[in-house]
């Protein structure tokens, strides 16, 4: 029976990344038919039974999912290059953030720029995003931390949608760092999280998620389960940045509440990794904090492997710990640094990453997922991987639309 | 007197790394006038007695000199994504050598290639270091080691002048690694390079300089020495990879060979960096292969800075040990791997990289030097490069042509 498509895709070496396959899940010599933005047939060899509108050869090139940065702090205003000079001539952490350093000088940028001057510079970090392939990206609020800001920031990541096709997932993260007006009292932040903060921005649609920085220099994991069952009160699923400079328990926690995803984890002890297994909680793990903060101690990858937990890669821009402006150099960062292979780190920007937000049609390329695509002009997956600003996709589509061809 | 100009670039925050300065060198709200592709005035504040063809209102914006990639391998076929992913996937260097991989992989592959294929690929990476503000870049040959494939690496750098306007010095480095045909013979094929390959090529006006790589899997002392002695009965500078894996003395015989660099220098003995100093050697550091073979030991940084020895950056684009094809991120890597200050790094790749390759009219803003020229749309230098791939040039000038403008 003959099909009717929109669009057929043939000629190509396909990267399903398929949850049932090993590897990239390869097929070769392979073509898809995309209809009404989804793709509705995928096979190997001559194309048959397909009636579409519109063919394109991708002769013998690449084609995989389109890339998900399921991590970033998109949203700011200001950048921290005099901090990062500063230190490089030899200021100290403690005499900078003394000065107004550090997150606090991120929270006063953003606080006074206003709504057209943070969405300008959101199009511009979410163009070059996009340029690297990104088809959905998270974007977390937490450079407010009261409500107008919060408002602010999360009504830029909503703009954003109508500018680019992109898909957006908005993430709460009032508990990321405690602001002025709270110096000294953080529980009393905490409860101005949830009794007013959170339920005043989730009536007003702009929350997908709630995030919280669980650490030393961050909150509690008492503070972080009270900010979870705010959440789970309103419906919100949960993710949180844990065990990043310490083990607190924070993925364990984070699990128990069924985090969609638990972030950094280099301090993650191995006898945790398995209530992420239970819980089907995703493991993010963040190569640019690791390389811009020299650190040292690398998140359990192989108990991760063994106990089957998903891992996926993300960028965390962000202006301080991850001023990093691109997912693919982070998915080299992946392999150089944490030594994952290149078709981990693939599934890690694709089918994982899908996972830890949620996105259950996206991040595969399989019959009934959103034809959120991209085609690169190499021979084979490991070469966009393998090298730095070396390849950039030559089409990007999103729900059945190329948006990029070169 | 009024001076006539072809282009007035002025309002611009200006650092011109003169050498006679310290940090950027800066000049607030400044200008320069620029005729027959040289600079012929600089100044502060109100433009005074220039008449300019065509006068550019910087807005503020930060004018640098053009950047110069001082150690590249632009020029080679093939890629090693490979054995970047069987290394990762567990496969040992050994067995990779075994199976012919390793810098033997990209001299077959370089051998293989046509002219037009090593062109087409060179446009591309070459194009890539121009978006990042590269008007000046230096380019080994030493994937061929026979003459023809050397020539046609050296042709191929050549030929680029013609597709782009910026400067491109070519070095020959036969003493890059010993071809099959020499296997097991490194004294006949230095014979080799000495007697036959690099007068031949120089005859045919081919080279600019010559490189040696001195190191255990490379070339001994002795033989680079030979090297030196021949390209110095022939007019030609020196260079050399040196101390990068561990510390023959390549950098203190180089110096003693005038070289106009020595490059890698993890290794170097802290007595030696004097040695340097007093050759007038450039000390050309590569953190993009540092970052991917995961060294652990740091270039004598301090030591050359107390020595006042000039320290240049570069890239060592190559497709084995550093495959990024951006001077901006490498430039990141200086600060967050070496320490370096973003002024000392800015410096690295213009006024210093200048030196490296003997380009006494390049690398600085100042009357007299030729107009290579960019554009940043930042408030402070550090800014270029305090993150990844979030700032790139708003204007590229070479020699007094806009070539880059957005
Ligand atoms: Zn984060
Ligand atoms: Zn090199």
């Amino acid at each position: 029976m003959t099909q009717h498509a929109d669009t057929l895709l043939f000629n190509a070496q396909i990267a399903t990344v398929q949850p049932d396959t090993k590897g990239y899940g390869l097929i070769d010599n392979g073509w898809l038919a995309v209809n009404a933005g989804k793709i509705v047939a995928l096979g190997q060899g001559s194309v048959t039974d397909i009636k579409a509108q519109t063919s394109v050869d991708l002769r013998g090139q690449l084609l995989t999912p389109g890339l998900i940065d399921c991590h970033t702090h998109l949203v700011f205003g200001g950048d921290r290059a005099n901090e990062f000079e500063q230190r490089l001539e030899g200021l100290s952490y403690e005499a900078i953030a003394k000065a107004g350093g550090g997150i606090k000088s991120t929270v006063k940028a953003t606080r006074e720029a206003s709504f057209e001057r943070l969405l300008q510079l959101a199009q511009l970090r979410l163009q070059r995003l996009i340029n690297d392939g990104v088809t959905s990206v998270e974007i977390k609020s937490g450079y407010g931390l009261d409500i107008a800001t919060e408002r602010k920031i999360l009504q830029v990541a909503e703009h954003l949608k109508s500018d680019y096709p992109v898909t957006i997932q908005r993430t709460y993260l009032g508990a990321h760092a405690l602001p002025p007006e709270f110096a000294n009292s953080s529980d009393d932040y905490i409860g101005f999280v949830c009794e007013t903060a959170m339920p005043q921005l989730a009536g007003e649609g702009l929350i997908d998620a709630v995030d919280v920085f669980c650490e030393g220099i961050g909150f509690s994991p008492q503070q972080c389960e009270q900010v979870y069952q705010t959440a789970q009160s309103l419906g919100l699923p949960i993710k949180a940045h844990a065990e990043q400079l310490s083990d607190l328990g924070g993925a364990k926690l984070a699990a128990q509440y069924q985090a969609l995803s638990v972030d950094h984890l280099e301090y993650l002890n191995t006898d945790d990794v398995a209530s992420l297994k239970h819980s089907g909680t995703v493991a993010v793990l963040l190569p640019g904090a690791f390389y811009f903060l020299r650190e040292q101690q690398l998140p359990p990858i192989d108990a991760l492997r063994q106990h089957g937990v998903p891992m996926a890669i993300a960028s965390d821009l962000n202006p301080g710990s991850s001023p990093i402006n691109s997912l693919l150099t982070i998915m080299n960062m992946a392999c150089v640094l944490f030594r994952l292979t290149p078709a981990e780190v693939l599934r890690g920007v694709t089918q994982h990453a899908a996972m830890a937000l949620g996105l259950e049609h996206k991040g595969v390329i399989a019959v009934g997922k959103d034809a959120d695509l991209c085609v690169w002009d190499v021979e084979h997956p490991a070469q966009i991987i393998a090298g730095m600003n070396q390849h950039s996709p030559q089409q990007v589509w999103i729900r059945g639309e190329r948006v990029i061809s070169k």
